[in-house]
């Protein structure tokens, strides 16, 4: 690997009624349940513009993640081919970095509460961005 | 912000034409040229089903940014009103993550060729991902 190194630092973390990754789904609108992004202090400049009603790009750190995975049967269903994980959404890659689009339903000071949330209760946040412009948005 | 922090470690790095912050384009349908994903040896068995043709999201670390910055004029464009960075794609944010759909034109080897990335030359490569599934394509 790269011998380069950077640091990532959590801007807040998960509330989630979700424990269980074996149980979890697996994707955002396969009946995540609402759940909560509780932001640190230290960020409150960065979130002041978030709208209930608006969807958003959360990016989290998927710590309970495996690193040192590069193939996988695609959702853990060993009848598929083993696939090379920059081609899935498998949260075991070399950086476990996650990406969610979620529905912002209330903004509470640093707590925002969100829908359509599939990361477990305590997953760490990066950062929060605007859906994908332009033609990503097709 | 947080006392815990998690490593990355980059999965190799854009060769783009694009050098200079102040003239790339903001995002990758206003114009950015072809270039090239170049990813590292260990990773190959990650990579090895990327297929021309397709889209797919990469995942960047924007080296260049600024990560004390939580307010920016959106574009740079001093006539809009100061937003939180979590409502822009501001590179400049407490965590760096670049996102950025593209279409991948070839694979050869460690070397993929890209359509519409606009990340600068040199930029460190975190992730590839399938775009985004369910509702987040609508």
């Amino acid at each position: 690997m790269s011998s380069v190194e950077y640091t990532v630092r959590p801007v807040g973390r998960v509330e989630s009624p979700l424990t269980d990754p074996d149980t979890a789904p697996k994707q955002g609108d396969e009946g995540a349940p609402e759940s909560w992004l509780v932001f640190v202090p230290e960020v409150a400049p960065a979130l002041r513009d978030l709208r209930p009603g608006a969807d958003a790009l959360v990016v989290t750190w998927l710590d309970r993640a495996r690193r040192d995975v590069l193939t996988v049967h695609p959702r853990g269903d060993t009848s598929r081919p083993e696939t090379g994980v920059f081609s899935t959404r498998s949260a075991h890659r070399p950086n476990p970095v996650g990406l969610h689009r979620v529905r912002l339903l209330a903004v509470d000071g640093l707590r925002v509460h969100v829908a359509d949330l599939e990361a477990l209760d305590g997953t760490p946040v990066l950062d929060v961005k605007p859906v994908l412009g332009g033609r990503a948005e097709r």
